[in-house]
Formats: C-alpha cells, structure tokens, sequence
C-alpha cells in the first residue's frame, strides 16, 4: 500500500553550499519554501580544516584520505554538530522552518561502527549500522524538519564522523518504512554528466541498466561511482525517487539527474 | 489537578562537574540510574575559554563580566552546542539513556532576545522571552530525555548565549503546565551554607520567609542571591520544589538544600 503513505523529502547539501555564506542563504530559502515533510542533511566544508588549523591541529592523510585522529574528531563535533548545524537551524527558524539538529546520538537514530577493515586504521570513522526511523517519523508528524549533520555514535559512547551522502541514503531507506521518500543529492554540479567538461550534458534519466553500460564505456567514474551505487542500493531498499543535481534544483524548473531503478 | 501530572525532574549541572571528566562520568552514571521524567541542563566550562585561547581570540571583559562578541559566540556554540552537548548524549546513550541535545533554537523550544539594557553592550546574550514546552511533552512521552546546552536564539537567525541557570528555571516553570517539576541545581556547594567558610553548615529547608531574613542578616549574599530569587519566582510560578546542592544529591542520600515556598 505503498500509495497511503505520505511523501517526505530528504535533502543533501555538500561543503560547497556550507562553504559559501550566500549559496547557503539562498538554498535554505528555496528549502524552507519547498512544501510537506522534509529532512535536510548537511557536509562539513572548509570550517573543520580552517577551525583545526586555528588550534594547530595537523591534519593526517593516508593515500589522500583523510585519517581522522581524536583531536580531529572533536573539531568535526564543534563545527559539523556544533557552529554549522545550530546556525542552520536558527536560519531555518527565522524562516518559519522548525528545525531541530541532529547528530546519530541525539535520539539514538543513526548507530554506526568505527570502521574496522583494512591495512588503515581511519581512526574514528564511523559505518552506519541502524537507523530508528519510528521517532523521526513521530517529530515529522508534530511538524519538525530535522536536520542532521554527519556525526553518529557507536552506542558505547564514541561519536564517529560519517560520510554525509551514507548518512542520507540511510536515513532515506529507514524512512521509507512511513513515507514515500524522495532523496535529492545537491552538489556543485547539475547532474550527472555525459561529458564531464560540459556542465550541461546533463543525464535526465539514469535506470540501473543505462548505469551499467555508462560505467562499462568509462562515461560515469571516479567519485560518481560510489555515489551512484549508493543511490541504487536505495532504490532497492525501498526510496521512491533519486533526484541529482545542483542545489536549485529544490524549485524545480531546472534540469537535474533522476535516478531510477 | 496538581497530582494528576506525571513527575520530571530537570538536573542543572555548571562548568565545575563539565571540566572534570571523572565527575562528570560518575555525574552521568547516577543521572541515567534515576528513574522517571528528566531532563539535564549543563554550563559550559572552561573549554570554551581553552578552545578561544588556541583560536587566538582574547576574551572581552567589562567590570569582570565577559563580553560575548562574534568569535566568543561562535566558539561557545562550537563548544556548548558541539563538543560537550554530544560528549554528554553520547555518554548517556551508553547508559541505555535515549538523550537528545538542544539548543533553544532546535524546535524553537527557547525564544530569546538580546540583552538591551545597559549603558554596556554584552554583545551577543539573550535574555529568555519564551519557551514551548509542548513538544518536550511529546518528547518525554516517547522516552526521550532531553539535555540542553545554555545557547538560544531570537527567532531571526542570531544564536545567543544563555545563562544556564536561567535555561533551567524557566524550561522548569513552562514544564509546570504539563508535569509536577521537581528542579535540581548542582554546584561546587553540598548547598546553601550558613556559614560561607562550613561546608557543612548546609541549610536543609529554605522557605521565602528564612531567606529574606538571612539575606537582612547578611548569611546569604552575592552569587547566592540571583540563584535563589530565581529559585522562588520559578515556585511562584508553578515549580513543584527545588534543590541546590553538590551532584551527589542525585543518589538521595545526602543532605542539601530545599527551597519552597
């Protein structure tokens, strides 16, 4: 009875929107004026490198990943949790959005765990395990637009840093229990692109079958693979509708990537 | 109907239980052990101080009272809202506590205006105007236990800084519409001394009458007196009873101040 559900819209924006005081004003003007239920997730941007620079904490890199130490970890937590997802939701507020923020901890919704393969030790880097949708649904309900940033917890007491776009796809998929999610994927270009060098080869309609072949022809790559395998696994699990795309997508009247199964 | 509400008790701890990992660990532990309705209120600390040292940014004083200018803010919402609000809920979590972090802009649940007063400018602090307690009620009715840091905002967009002690009383007083609310501050003091230089000479009942005759008296005096006319306007309007004493008040088997009417 998929159809007596009620629809919900998961967005997702990256450091590029944080990183830009205006593109954010605006894109949380377009997202406050989006109607029905809403969940906004949000990246970390630039302050988290700035703010540890400031206290002279030295970033750690293995094979260009970054490693996350605990004095890294707690500078996530000030500024992901703390500085970026409080001035988002008072924006919000000021627009007539009642926001609320969220961590994974807050409410026990999102339960990950350090992440434990590999040669690396990635440090406190978190994998989503579980998401408890029921309470989520019962904020929705009394009218509350969550918005959460990319910091889980093991249940055990640590907080972990997570990936922004895992975070989104699972709380899409848990969602889709009590709604008809729709999950859109903002980041800085228009959509998944024929030709990356032209921003406007955008990708309308991307089945999982088109995706194959793409990827076979070395069309779609790097960094678009993961994200993409990502949005067909949520697919699978039960999300209604993918949408990727550039953060104005949000009004409507512009082009951007559907993906489907 | 007073005795038809359901118990809450809301625990206000201050930065000296905070900066001491030990007794905040031992603090939380007998916290998640009491039974019933809670919610906590914590200070800040001297992390915030630690944190805009590192920064760089000096602290602004008036007649020893801190300015709260743009960076100050910025690091104790970083701080507040961040790294000590999410250590705590992730702590508790643990403890099989469902906790939830806010500030009073999550939810809007506490309005606040900027300080106007005053020849002196203290920059960014709010004074509380309103708190909506409702959606705490349907919070707490879903076992969740929320923990407040002492950040608000005016409703426009500005994060403001908060007294804590304020956050507690008057979350306290707008919970009196739906709960008989029983409010606990927790300080460096086994409670209010007759004696400012005997730790033991606790005052174990204080009514309206007792403390205007110790204050003529000059037995209770400076930071003493603002907690307390805090304490009796939060009676007045409808908190159930109060108490002010060390945190090891929470195990009930200790001697402490009871303030009532």
């Amino acid at each position: 009875m998929q159809e007596s559900k009620p629809e919900l819209t998961i967005v997702k924006i990256g450091g590029n929107v944080i990183d830009n005081p205006d593109a954010l004003k605006m894109f949380l003007a377009d997202f406050a004026a989006m109607k029905g239920n809403k969940i906004l997730v949000h990246g970390g941007g630039k302050i988290a490198t700035k703010t540890a620079e400031g206290l002279g904490i030295t970033a750690v890199f293995h094979e260009g990943r970054r490693i996350t130490d605990k004095p890294m970890l707690d500078v996530a937590v000030m500024t992901y949790a703390g500085l970026i997802n409080k001035d988002i939701v008072a924006q919000l507020q000021a627009k007539g959005c009642n926001a609320m923020g969220f961590t994974g901890a807050d409410g026990n919704i999102i339960l990950s765990e350090k992440r434990k393969n590999a040669a690396v030790d990635f440090g406190f880097v978190g994998d989503v395990v579980a998401v408890n949708a029921k309470l989520l649904q019962v904020l929705i309900q009394h009218g509350v637009i969550p918005v959460f940033c990319a910091i889980t917890h093991d249940g055990k007491g640590q907080l972990l840093n997570t990936n922004a776009d895992t975070i989104a796809s699972t709380l899409a998929v848990a969602c889709s229990n009590y709604f008809n999610v729709n999950l859109l994927y903002c980041f800085e270009k228009k959509g998944v692109l024929m030709d990356s060098n032209d921003d406007n080869s955008v990708i309308k309609s991307l089945t999982f079958d088109t995706y194959k072949t793409l990827r076979e022809k070395g069309v779609i790559h790097s960094g678009m693979l993961p994200k993409l395998e990502n949005c067909f696994n949520a697919l699978q699990q039960g999300v209604t509708k993918i949408g990727i795309g550039s953060p104005e997508m949000l009004k409507g009247n512009i082009t951007y990537t559907v993906v489907s199964r």
